[in-house]
């Protein structure tokens, strides 16, 4: 890849979503601790070690850039986090409630990052590195996933939390 | 609908997309003086004027659920605006770069809304008006299109912005 603006723009959301999984990876055992039911803990276990796979392979892309893997702040990621953890704060524990909370706030990191993986995953290909692009896809689909297995949780758990009313 | 904690839940998940929006509706006017195509302008403004429509309707919802329209304030959109800002910032006016970097902006952003509005959604059915269900879910879908929008704005632009170089 050339040296160019856009592959600084490359670089740049790289360093972004580093530091954002970074800080996903520390909140997951969080809200995994947090959780009511097993099911949503399991998930959420299982998000945290995917999550530590990503951080190896996106190191990979760094490397394959000629860069060290570093991280930036995330504005958008941090707030997301402070969410849920607010939403901690504001939920009993053992409650129902708190995991249909913790739901919602997971989902919408995991749509921060289908957006930021999908805008990388074009620069990669555009910027000609076919491998990158194909770590970034695999990403991609591995939060999709995510996405899908939180919307099933919600549907069964907003039920049984309603049911308890 | 009956108050409850869940009830408590929905509506201060309307509190936060109503200040989302609110805040979204003055970026998107920054976002459209910033962009460089004409299409890309073009698409904000047509996105801005929507977003004020669905201000409307979350008021109708507010109605609805005999509350008052109050905004509360979302952490995550405001870190997705100032990502932006801070976007806009680091790029020069008129390039195509610039372009590229405020759709990976609003993509964020839109992605963050489709959580939103899937979780009121699925909690407006639970609690039992099909009424507000639908209305959330119509806004969902807009989000959705927008989103798709913003993708195939992304493919040309970065290939215009990748053939500049």
């Amino acid at each position: 890849m050339k040296e160019s603006e856009l592959t600084d723009f490359f670089i740049d959301g790289l360093k972004d979503i580093y530091w954002a999984e970074k800080h996903l990876a520390k909140a997951l055992k969080k809200m995994e601790k947090a959780a009511t039911s097993d099911k949503l803990k399991e998930a959420f276990s299982g998000h945290q070690i995917e999550t530590e796979e990503q951080i190896s392979r996106l190191e990979e892309v760094f490397n394959l850039m000629d860069r060290t893997a570093r991280g930036k702040k995330c504005a958008a990621m941090a707030g997301l986090i402070e969410e849920a953890e607010e939403l901690i704060e504001e939920t009993e524990k053992g409650s129902m409630v708190r995991d249909v909370a913790l739901i919602a706030a997971a989902q919408k990191i995991e749509h921060y990052e289908i957006a930021t993986y999908g805008t990388l995953a074009t620069l990669a290909s555009i910027l000609g590195s076919e491998k990158i692009k194909n770590i970034l896809g695999e990403i991609l689909e591995e939060e999709k996933a995510a996405d899908n297995k939180l919307t099933e949780l919600a549907t069964s758990n907003v039920n049984e939390a309603a049911m308890q009313e």
